[in-house]
């Protein structure tokens, strides 16, 4: 893409009522619109970025046996009612709403009850289970507050998964596919060596949860981490019994901010209970699902990786989410150069590399170069007199900052390739 | 995919509530899940032919220059206010909700506010314009009445694309070019012979909107064509100044029902000036951008795709949006035949083709080949003892509903290639 098209531009100061440094950040480089605390848009390099973390996402999904659908943001009472979980003094987050003919509504903040109902259409038999299916959708929750920019907000984007089991031995060997496939994306979305497996609070049907925590100071957990044993828990469930359980000791552990992943949750037989979905098991016996539910916010993790991957300068973004791999200046107005940097824009897109051409040749060179810190492509190639001169491009990695000057083949070579 | 594996069942009876055609084919056939009334769950084939629509449409979209973003449902009192567009009494299909702190929220039944908002911070001089931007975003209406099925909802997906334009001369070079995109789109999709541009009311900047309107009995308006001329004329506008000055003559019309599935909006100044969105020209006078808005509702484009295509058996899906191409049947329990048929099920996948392979042995020939018309993919392979006996695959059209038996080769050269 052309900077010259691109309908966004940086700036260097935004509204001071922000004080996280992802929104910040992503603020300035043109990624996100703030429309009120809590709730932002994604403007185009944004979204490149957000969908490239949900293709990561859904592949992982897909690759073990998910199914993906989409659910819908309006729900009614009458559903919620059947499970305890309309009333706000059980559930404090829900934006609620109504129809003109004065029925309540309530906007989902999460989709346990939904699929659940859905379900006992198609789920009758033990023949018909296991069932994994899942959706990228919009969650509404109506925070107190909201002060970590895209890391939690008010209105985001969730990938939540359900699965359907006949038991629970049969739910525990998804929940170790599954709890394989998050670490795959945490790696794969560059967050891997920072994130950990962390026991959180249970629920009736299981003694623990698991988050997956990425260390980042603007997290808003505190947790325990035992780094040889790449195990953490959960300041809210952090108690002798507990470290014992887990093999874990008290002197082993480091306390730390964590921003939560991810989750993956036994529900047991909690909703499909409730909701009477039922199968017939081999025996002709009725016996409700064993459910489970799995959570990973593409915001929230985009926000988690500017913060771990910015410096003063701005973002560096990882390969993977980057929403161009490279950033390519010509410094020069003269026009056999413009030339050949127009060669070298379309050259890479021929071999499939995305290109980020900043073409805005009527800005002088430092706005051009603080932008391209800002925005923060893995590698930036300058092409200018002195480049050229030297025998080639420039081309600097964001994350390390090294620089040096080699052929276009060599670029593609070592880097693109 | 396996039928298999597929969690989605087709059922033979379904809610009497449902009085439209389109979702009661798209329920029967698992493709959707109705939540209450104008609000539905899509399930896998059916979100499966929502993301084709979706992505004819994106394509369409960047082709001619749109950028993507993501804007946001939760809207501000105040933004709204500013364009007299808050008020119940001006926009009766508000869903309203608040924050905690007792703040009005508005959930977005369209975006012009918002996206004008935005482009204040990024368009300041003539140099930036234009600027064309699009979203796919969920849209929310309190309509009284949603009987419909998925092509009038409450909740439903939209493509909303705003162009910012330096004057009306630049804002009509665009109209133009986008109104053949939607050509293009519709004629993708399937929809293009029975589409026609129909001329509706405009607004303060320009006599008419432009509306995509689709021949169809379940449509919602009522449209007056000329089938040699192409042009057709919405009730609303219909008078004889109009047919004066589009050269059309009453005895040439035919009346007919006819569905929206697009439409073109030139806003002109109603937005940027409310919201003050102004650029310095050329002589650095200040002026405010000229506006257009273009909409099309993929699932509204899948509801009339599926009232058109379909018979008393089930729907006909269009090759370019089916949820798979193929549908495999193997009609023997015999090891040999089932094997044979997994073989062309791999093959077929090896060559690009989506297939959606019956492998539910147990179930009877009768069901499986009702579910096959019902879910309607374009081309459906039986294997049997009978078809090898006389040397193949027999090879049904849908669309016609024409038989042949035909070796797997001919069938990828003639249908799948």
């Amino acid at each position: 893409m052309r900077l010259s098209q691109l309908f966004t531009k940086s700036s260097k100061d935004i509204s001071k009522d922000e004080v996280s440094k992802n929104a910040e950040l992503l603020m300035k480089g043109g990624y996100i619109f703030k429309e009120m605390a809590g709730v932002y848009s994604y403007l185009p390099l944004g979204l490149r970025v957000l969908q490239k973390i949900v293709s990561i996402i859904r592949e992982e999904m897909n690759a073990i046996g998910g199914q993906e659908i989409q659910m819908t943001t309006l729900q009614s009472k009458k559903l919620w009612e059947s499970t305890g979980r309309w009333s706000d003094d059980v559930v404090d987050v829900w934006f609620k709403s109504a129809l003109k003919n004065g029925s309540d509504l309530g906007l989902a903040f999460t989709h346990e009850e939904a699929i659940t109902r859905i379900m006992t259409q198609h789920i009758h038999s033990h023949k018909d289970l296991p069932v994994y299916a899942y959706q990228f959708q919009t969650k509404f929750r109506n925070e107190t507050r909201a002060k970590s920019g895209i890391m939690r907000c008010r209105e985001f984007l969730m990938k939540d998964l359900y699965s359907f089991s006949k038991d629970k031995k049969s739910h525990d060997e998804f929940y170790e596919k599954i709890w394989a496939a998050y670490q795959r994306i945490f790696e794969r979305v560059g967050l891997g060596e920072y994130t950990y497996v962390t026991f959180s609070s249970g629920g009736s049907f299981s003694k623990f949860s698991h988050e997956f925590q990425t260390i980042c100071d603007a997290g808003e957990d505190t947790i325990y981490l035992d780094r040889r044993k790449k195990i953490a828990i959960n300041k809210e469930v952090y108690n002798e019994e507990v470290l014992n359980s887990l093999g874990l000791k008290a002197e082993d552990l480091e306390e730390l901010r964590g921003a939560e992943v991810g989750n993956i949750f036994s529900l047991g037989e909690r909703f499909s209970s409730a909701l009477k979905l039922h199968y017939s098991d081999e025996n002709g016996e009725s016996k409700a699902a064993f459910m489970g539910s799995y959570g990973i916010g593409p915001g929230r993790v985009m926000g988690v990786i500017v913060e771990l991957f910015s410096d003063e300068a701005g973002i560096i973004w990882p390969e993977s989410v980057a929403p161009f791999k490279v950033h390519l200046l010509c410094l020069s107005k003269e026009k056999s150069l413009i030339e050949k940097a127009e060669n070298i824009y379309l050259e890479l897109q021929n071999i499939g590399v995305e290109v980020l051409f900043d073409d805005r040749f009527d800005l002088n060179a430092g706005h051009r170069l603080r932008d391209s810190d800002l925005l923060g492509m893995p590698y930036r190639m300058i092409l200018s007199d002195q480049s050229l001169k030297k025998g080639g491009i420039e081309l600097t990695v964001r994350k390390n900052g090294k620089s040096e000057i080699i052929s276009l083949k060599e670029v593609i070579e070592r880097y693109l390739s």
